[in-house]
């Protein structure tokens, strides 16, 4: 997987360089390494998300080997904030990077318990840094500036070393009036800005335009207003379980009416517990689990949700599915289903299938597009502009986007001024001090896909395999011989998502396999190739004559 | 497939009834049937865009079954426009229908063409109708209302019987001032209106606000000014081929600055032979082939192409990854490709990555997010409200639409005071004459899939395994025994999607085969049923273990 070349950039000890190892084009694995006097510094190590053309497939992550090949040089990883495309990786890299994780008191709580799953808590050594603090690492300096985004404790990072200081956002919006949390700490921004930015690293996501400016505020006074309006029936609002801003506000409209909560979705209970665990809804009743939630009558709970995204197994799917008196809460006509999240790219069939099946039990539905039930945790309008005012860097380095957000962005900070602007590609390496910064080159950098409990290269053969197969099918027949080419036993064949079980055709390819031994000429009986190509090509051709299909194939053939 | 409780149901000769075969809730596979004194009329027979849920499968079609079984008493099909959803099915099923097919000259091009792909033409029997002709199918009267939509000769339908007139819409928009075609037969709408009509059957594609009320020649004004914009570059335009007003656009855009005009994708080719055929395009001189697009001077040729969803093999796809010097039309640096297209939900991530694709060698995208380059074929703004102010019909039924489009579609008839609204489900039968309308009961229908050359319900076994293979693979390990159950030969075994070929996990299996053979008591080596499991329940322990999968599996067991 290494290409050689690609190790053989020379980074020399007075250069200051960045290197999105993750994250740079498009949405997902943030995972970004700065080098100083030979040491390495790690901001995020997060996971992303597999299309459907990755048959099987969990999860993506970063490729870490540039790092792993550095590993007693790492200085250590510093965590922006909570979400899994900033942390979801750590368990499974963590033995490739093996350094310390510092991170703020609830994104802990999360990567701690991460690090339980994997069986690796207590060996990976884990760092509380609280907000405002600022630590040392090596030639590097670590300053926490709190922003504002929709879970607790966001930060961006001022990375400074003797070349200058660095400013890397993580993900952002400028909420001045916040739900969650305090609003972010532009004045820190403009104070490095008046010293000089040598660069700023942020975030893409909304760059080709977020219009609206509303704000979690006001998606709070729209779910009151819309729980109000419907008194005496279910409702259940389905939302990101990482929007932690989002779960305050629908508590929040639960309380003006006096309804209890109950949450519905595992990720929903791992979040709480970390909220609680680090301070946060400590002034929030328990929340209902649905057992509890069963007897109460209608109008008197609140269901918070997983799975708005149509997710086949999560909470919203499960509401469609149940029917009355079977032990679970029973969602049907006349209640409320409120979807208080986006539709990101890619879900747009599994929500609309999932909306169809909660239309068809007489259930309302109340989307963004209805009302004002969702804002975005990423920067909107002229945020980005007030950013690149405040801190008026040198280098802007547009991270985190599609190619459209990325060209948005960077035309964005040209405007403001800034005189450098790189789009990276992931594993492109950027000095940043010297006159001009400059490129020097590419190290390896890449996606692997954890496939069950293996962690393999996206372009692996079996991936490859299985989507031929899925459209294809497979095949494999047995045929045992003995030396003289006689046939011994009854030849088998198994055919996977071809021939129906109960298919006659099986018989038709087990006869014609006979018909083809029988037809081959004595000196050949002995040619184990011979026969092999024989008998795949009277399958494949009957395969394809009648079905149209072209199967991956196996011949086992045993000579008795 | 057939309940036969569904073939029941008794519809008396005086009642007219109305059955969605396909296309009443959802896109695509437009079939609907009218039933009066023991006749049965089709209209339309289109078929329908398999999801990524459905490996191998091509596309999908209605279940004609119900039909089918009576054959003899169909009088015809009559075909609304030349869209593959309303005629895409067409070759498929003919031999489930047999009737005679009747149709506008455009729409007899292109389904005579599909015939003739089938073997079926001068076996098929297709009349041609021209604009305003009325024609005469048993009990049913057929009247054609020429609409506007994105292509030649729409068609609503107005069907009488003894019992009353229905409308039957198809696609359609009320452009006044249209670039193709004339304007709509409002006038001929309205008449029907003021006589009364029974029922109207109206499309919802854009019922829940297509708010914009832009028109194609808005488009092309948009496209005359960006050609020009970009005077000495290559500019490609994406299309629909299906959309034959953007292709007469794109080619007025051309002809101002005098560039010629190049088909790139096999679609264009069809549509444009189509269209010249029946008198389209005739004042457009003959569109440049790539080959002979290849020695014209940059400037002076507009490109028209496929693959504006991101298609994988498509020209906007195949520009993406063309060179320069090899032979074939080169896209780079300051190149424009204009998409003249929407985003078809579930097309998100191919689109953003042929984009990714062509703004990495530096060609400028225009998007309908960037500027006018596209509008719907059907209806916008309060269009809706306008067709049920003229037909004030006093039966309402909106089909094809998602569950959203219809209960918007529903409100609006609502509103402009239609007695009865009812949003069927495909298979149910509706009377229309008698003081109330009355749902009977149901009819079988449903969905086939065209599977290579098969086409199978939609939920046959081999989809459903092709859908766990894709995730999990598939093994098949061949053991020969002799009768005292001592292995013969060597064993062996396939896996696909699972272990790389030259995994040493292979022989690992095969050596655990071994021991689990040789662990097999003396009393149980003949009893193949128990060694089946065994070996099975063998090879799932380890790749669960290690792989965390588990594979279809068959184990050929053979007996010397």
């Amino acid at each position: 997987m290494i290409d050689e070349n690609k190790n053989k950039i020379v980074i020399s000890d007075d250069q200051f360089v960045f290197i999105p190892l993750g994250g740079a084009t498009g949405i997902g694995m943030n995972f970004f390494a700065y080098g100083y006097k030979g040491k390495w510094l790690i901001i995020d190590c997060g996971l992303g998300f597999p299309g459907e053309n990755l048959p099987g497939v969990e999860c993506l992550l970063p490729d870490p080997s540039f790092l792993a090949e550095r590993k007693k040089d790492i200085v250590g990883l510093v965590i922006t904030h909570a979400h899994e495309d900033h942390i979801g990786a750590i368990g499974y890299l963590w033995h490739d990077l093996q350094c310390s994780i510092y991170c703020t008191p609830f994104a802990n709580e999360l990567v701690e318990s991460k690090l339980n799953e994997m069986g690796l808590l207590g060996r990976a050594d884990t760092c509380l840094v609280k907000k405002g603090d600022v630590i040392n690492l090596g030639p590097f300096e670590i300053e926490f500036i709190s922003m504002n985004h929709s879970l607790p404790e966001p930060n961006a990072l001022a990375i400074r070393t003797a070349e200058g200081v660095v400013i890397h956002t993580g993900d952002w919006r400028l909420d001045l009036d916040p739900i969650l949390g305090q609003a972010p700490d532009t004045e820190a921004l403009k104070a490095l800005g008046d010293k000089g930015v040598l660069a700023l690293v942020c975030d893409s996501t909304n760059a080709s335009g977020e219009k609206s400016k509303a704000t979690e505020a006001d998606v709070r006074d729209t779910l009151v207003r819309l729980v109000k309006q419907f008194p005496d029936v279910h409702i259940a609002i389905g939302c990101f379980a990482s929007n932690v801003a989002r779960m305050e506000s629908i508590v929040y409209a639960a309380q003006e009416v006096g309804r209890e909560v109950c949450l519905l979705g595992r990720s929903l209970w791992r979040i709480d517990a970390a909220a609680r665990a680090t301070g946060y809804f400590n002034d929030m009743p328990e929340f209902l689990s649905e057992d509890e939630a069963l007897d109460k009558p209608r109008g008197s709970v609140l269901f918070i949700c997983t799975g708005s995204q149509g997710e086949p197994y999560s909470a919203l799917n499960n509401l469609a599915a149940t029917t009355p008196n079977k032990g679970s809460v029973y969602f049907g006509a006349d209640d409320v289903v409120i979807f208080s999240s986006r539709v990101i790219p890619g879900n747009e069939k599994a929500i609309s299938l999932l909306q169809k099946r909660l239309s068809s039990k007489g259930i309302k539905i109340i989307t963004d597009k209805d009302d004002l039930v969702h804002v975005s945790g990423h920067y909107a309008g002229d945020d980005l502009e007030k950013m690149y005012q405040l801190v008026r860097p040198k280098i802007a380095l547009p991270v985190h986007g599609e190619t459209l957000e990325l060209t948005y962005h960077s035309k964005v900070a040209r405007k403001c001024g800034v005189p450098f602007v790189f789009c990276l590609e992931d594993g492109e390496v950027l000095a940043l001090n010297g006159e001009e910064p400059e490129v020097l080159g590419e190290v390896p950098a890449g996606i692997l896909a954890v496939d069950g409990k293996q962690i393999i290269p996206l372009n692996a053969e079996v991936i490859k395999k299985r989507r031929k197969m899925m459209d294809e099918g497979s095949a494999v027949l047995t045929l045992v011989l003995n030396k003289e080419g006689q046939v011994l036993g009854q030849p088998q064949l198994s055919t996977f998502g071809l021939l129906a079980s109960d298919s006659a055709d099986n018989d038709e390819i087990l006869a014609r396999i006979t018909q083809a031994m029988a037809s081959i000429p004595p000196e050949k009986l002995s040619d184990d190739l011979f026969i092999n190509e024989t008998m795949r090509h009277t399958i494949r051709q009957f395969l394809s004559e009648k079905y149209g299909k072209k199967p991956l194939m196996d011949i086992h053939l045993i000579r008795i």
